[in-house]
């Protein structure tokens, strides 16, 4: 599976703002993509401003499937003003282990 | 939950083996710990030597326990000697969307 690890430093003060729009962002992508399997959303403990986004595909395709996606879209003017810098790590999944 | 990112730098070349140990101690992790959430173990793109664990707990009392378990113990000394650097990031789940 394809995975991106996106480390995200935002705007300070900006959490809130981001986490309204990134919220749906995230639920729909799963909800709505046979392709997405996970998207979570972390908080740093080190910063409260710097967020991680862990995100699972089947591949590729998929994740740019999930960019031309109505909700991936929507997200984008709410949130890219308050992405100070953004760091994407590329992975390939090894294990996965979820249960909920 | 409490989340962790553990960017960990291998020995070159130890990956097999990390994986043989670490695969069995992920599953075991969520498969025997009520507390545990996910495992999942991921390959850097940009460096073959480079693995994240992503790690998600109810609380941290949850992962203490992890620590105690028979499957965590067991598999340090499996795989302890084959980490050079291992980076620990904290951080608290801010929206969790998984799908299997």
């Amino acid at each position: 599976m394809y995975c991106l690890l996106l480390k995200t430093r935002l705007r300070p003060g900006s959490l809130d703002a981001f986490m309204d729009a990134m919220r749906v962002n995230a639920a729909a992508s799963v909800r709505d993509e046979p392709g997405c399997l996970v998207f979570d959303v972390l908080q740093d403990r080190s910063d409260p401003d710097l967020v991680w986004l862990y995100e699972v595909y089947t591949d590729e395709a998929a994740f740019e499937a999930h960019m031309r996606t109505p909700h991936f879209l929507a997200s984008r003017p709410l949130v890219d003003p308050l992405i100070l810098e953004q760091d994407c790590i590329e992975a390939d999944s090894l294990a996965l282990n979820p249960t909920r």
